[in-house]
């Protein structure tokens, strides 16, 4: 039995879909975690897009934009989509990203619930002008490692389909 | 016997040569469909390079930078190169990018020759800052996703080494 | 036995870390060819995160910006880290990567000792803005495939997690 799944892939690659899949196998209680600040239209449509798609599917919703660790239920199936927004909230509240990801990797590793993460993978292009950019990508990409380590299987997602990287 | 084949990778990837090799192993009648528009000699000589690696192999070569669908054969290998070329063309002219992958999509079922498509993935990077990018980012990813769907083989492509992914 | 090993990946991927754990099952000397050029305080850092890792761990170092293959040793284990910041400082140097690159790859296959190269992926984003960063991104793709080309084992690192394209 798998406890912690990571799911990577790019923007629009279907990882959210293929991480909604895989918590459909589970029999028990599912909890979707949202991560998403809704800052503008863009972002607004994009949860609703995502809601829509777990519509009428029995999930109950938890909203915790800075601190997933905090709501993680005892039982069930989890499904945090995405770990990126969740990075990005932190970064603009100016908080300690490797700190907080230590602490969620530290509460998923306690969390007897089965969790499905789901994650961006951003560091496969040029180097960002932008230092805020590149900032980010170093502390997306240290993250992805810090959970994969802990994870029991990683996927890797592309046009909708997975590779796996581990377990 | 594979029917639909996407192949899929980054810049310089060497997307476009493995899908002349796999092209290669097919007895048939062999057509190229081509889908860039020349805006500027940067994207001129990229058009001629790809010519050059094709020139005496005896392909037919069609010019469909708006509408490949219509132009598909009923018979032999067809390569498709590219559907990001073909994307951004449709959203420089105004085009409904939904609509058009969707008619693609059944272009591509209907068609009884074998056909290789490549396109790009183009998601695996921070968000773009400019609005216009993030659009053809999730166009592109979706297209990708529509497409892998309905292929019987595809392979994601990384320094000229295929890895597959379906089929 | 290996004797070419290409590590590919994204920005913290893990992909130097991987190298390292791969060179470190070598009984032989072990060579680390560093090719960072500091420009400024973020790089000084990165350099000096990526010296601490190897600490104690009894690697001689040199320290190769601009020509690597004139510095590779004869025999033992060596670990050149990065391709992508070696193509950076060609370019910045104005030289001609192309020809730099083919230079790299005879001596490469010339050289008895055991090598491990790293180098990033940086093609899977949209088109960037700056004419640059477009050339900088060709010339890194088709350095990628020219050394996967001559490998004996070329990998795909993604947060942290190995995926084998080649051996």
């Amino acid at each position: 039995m798998s406890r912690l799944t990571l799911v990577l892939g790019g923007a629009r690659s279907g990882k959210s879909r293929f991480a909604e899949s895989l918590a459909r196998q589970h029999g028990g209680p599912r909890t979707y975690i949202a991560t998403a600040e809704p800052f503008d239209d863009e972002m607004r449509q994009r949860i609703a897009r995502h809601r829509d798609q777990r519509a009428g599917d029995g999930w109950q919703t938890l909203e915790a934009p800075l601190d997933p660790a905090a709501v993680l239920p005892r039982e069930g199936l989890v499904l945090l989509d995405c770990v990126t927004v969740w990075l990005g909230n932190l970064m603009h509240h100016g908080r300690d990203l490797k700190a907080e990801v230590t602490k969620l990797c530290a509460a998923l590793e306690a969390c007897p619930a089965e969790v499905i993460l789901v994650s961006n993978e951003v560091g496969l292009s040029i180097v960002p002008e932008n230092a805020m950019a590149r900032r980010f990508r170093d502390e997306q990409g240290l993250a992805n490692q810090a959970l994969a380590a802990i994870a029991d299987n990683v996927f890797f997602i592309a046009a909708g389909l997975p590779l796996k990287l581990k377990g």
